[in-house]
């Protein structure tokens, strides 16, 4: 059987990423979506296995200790983690897994599974990043900064991902993301099943 | 600037590619096709140099003796060539570049340009191809055996595409063709000019 892709769509903070996976999932129902654990606190709105499964830090402490997590990492004081298990059983159903991680968590993934997939996403220029991320007028200034210098190390890192996706808007992001699964799909080493020249004979 | 890509969709005969690339063609305005010569003669409804550059043979050795051919092979007793210099033009402007050549050709470009892009069309089955193949009412039997032959040997050499585009309907086939264009040109090789992080800075 066809063995699913996994997908890592990566970014800085700030470039819009939920809001493109959002759209993606919309237009692919077939993809699914790898839910993260997090140490973190609920914010209002969120729910518990749809947006992450919120758990303690005893918890993600014994996940790290099995091996368990694809990838994790800390961020201002939480972790966060991606479960390996449901993720290898769907794609052994066949079924594209897309995972909206940070960098950091990327180039664990690439290092783990070399023939995962993965995108950055980018802001049209970097003083646009800049201007979106000030924007947010609930972040102190000390925050934006720091989150700037942490997207300047990020994109340095940009040359070890496969594609890069330009977040100018999020219907055109969005399908350069599914023109990616697409094509993706039609690697020849995934067309087999119509390769088959002298069997049919 | 940024280079051009080039493109080589190629298959076995009676695949159908000419229809999908006339859509590809029809969807993607930014997209230039190359324009082969031939020695063959020019068919009822063709125009020179919008189907071939119909020329003698003199001609074409002329061009061979001059390595002016990015690939060239002959069929049915006709040469065929694409010419390489109004290639490297449109590719030096920014231009992608579409070819649609047989498959001996394309495996010729993939030796001369490790960076084309080989999209292989395949027929939803071989039995299918065949079926197709036969269904060309003017067309002899042995004709016909031979095509399947040398369809066969081509479904070999398919692995060293780097896509496979299955031509089940032509509408399908040039959404594959069109994601493939959108994804490579996501590539992060090409994405250099959004990636300068501190140079905005």
């Amino acid at each position: 059987m066809k063995q699913g892709r996994l997908i890592v769509l990566s970014g800085p903070s700030g470039v819009g990423k939920s809001t493109v996976v959002a759209e993606v999932m919309r237009r692919r129902p077939n993809l699914r979506f790898s839910v993260s654990v997090t140490t973190r606190a609920m914010r209002p709105g969120e729910v518990d296995g749809e947006n992450y499964y919120f758990i303690t830090r005893e918890r993600f402490d014994e996940l790290l200790a099995r091996n368990a997590l694809l990838e994790h990492a800390e961020y201002v004081g939480n972790c966060y983690g991606t479960p390996e298990q449901p993720i290898n059983e769907m794609l052994s159903k066949g079924i594209d897994v897309l995972l909206d991680i940070e960098p950091c968590g990327a180039l664990q993934v690439r290092e783990r599974r070399p023939d995962a997939i993965l995108i950055f996403m980018a802001a049209p220029s970097f003083a646009e990043l800049e201007r979106r991320l000030s924007a947010r007028g609930d972040t102190p200034e000390q925050v934006v900064r720091e989150r700037l210098e942490r997207a300047s190390w990020e994109y340095e890192q940009a040359a070890r991902y496969d594609y890069v996706v330009v977040n100018d808007e999020v219907a055109h992001a969005a399908g350069e993301v599914e023109a990616i699964l697409v094509a993706e799909g039609c690697r020849t080493a995934f067309r087999g099943e119509v390769l088959q020249a002298t069997a049919a004979r």
